[in-house]
């Protein structure tokens, strides 16, 4: 445990909130903690009968330049974690699923982050027509699963949820 | 890509720094990002020659509750992931590796946060003895890899790092 003495605020933002915590340690003695304040995530691993997986492409501010990822979303207040993802799916990928499993709930930076990210298995696809939000430019497609799975296991996927989703998927799916 | 037409520092911290950038989109209309900077961090799943992995526990204060991690530690100014993975896993569990192996390079939380994460596996582990930096309280302690990965499965691992690196060694294991 990490007693919070006194907590500054440092940003309220559209997605973050940042404060800094002081914070008494186990040996009585003090300390700061610098901490990001996020709703929360879901990302999809959707997969067809024909086992296929949707891929999405974008641009990400924070490391300049573009990645590969699974479907993927911010929590609005209130949603729950299933409704998330069913309604990410629809608009990244144009997709609704007859199943919707999670698969794993971890933390993203648990040292400076409190975002909580639920990973779905999406299978029983069928698409459907949903307009993607203003200001969302992202490049769907889809893989063969086996091939995304190599991917993740040779170094080629670089997202940490991508990467989860896939490798539990190996075990699920038995690649 | 989003070109950045303004920036606004937020925050210089210890470990995270925060800006708010003002980028003009593909289809020219402008957005706001916001961007956690963080310096980058590796993660060692270090296993014995009888298959042990070492792991640590510690409290966690942005979700604040203690979580079981592999060993991980950010990277120090200049320093290389090598080095870096060297020095957390003597400062930590107090071993050294005859081999240490880069097995996923993976951005944690590419919406909002730049950290880096590299991911090594550590072979041929021999006892250093090495002083815990002060202010750093962890529990070290080993579990068979076999019953990890089974964990990493099992939905009992919550902590992305260490799920990545337990799921890509299960593939190197053959688990």
């Amino acid at each position: 445990m990490e007693k919070t003495t006194a907590t500054k605020r440092i940003y309220s933002g559209k997605i973050i909130n940042v404060r800094v915590d002081d914070v008494e340690l186990q040996d009585g003695s003090m300390s700061k903690r610098e901490v990001v304040e996020h709703p929360g995530a879901v990302a999809i691993l959707a997969v067809t009968d024909n086992r296929e997986a949707f891929f999405v492409r974008q641009y990400r501010k924070p490391i300049e330049k573009e990645l590969l990822e699974i479907p993927a979303g911010k929590l609005d207040e209130g949603e729950s974690p299933q409704s998330c993802a069913a309604r990410e799916l629809a608009e990244e990928v144009g997709m609704a699923a007859d199943e919707l499993r999670q698969i794993s709930f971890h933390y993203s930076s648990p040292g400076f982050a409190s975002e909580k990210m639920y990973v779905f298995l999406a299978t029983g696809l069928k698409k459907v027509d949903v307009a993607r939000p203003e200001g969302e430019f992202l490049e769907a497609f889809r893989l063969p699963l086996a091939e995304a799975v190599s991917m993740a296991r040779n170094g080629d996927i670089e997202d940490s949820k991508t990467l989860v989703a896939l490798l539990l998927a190996a075990g699920i799916f038995n690649l």
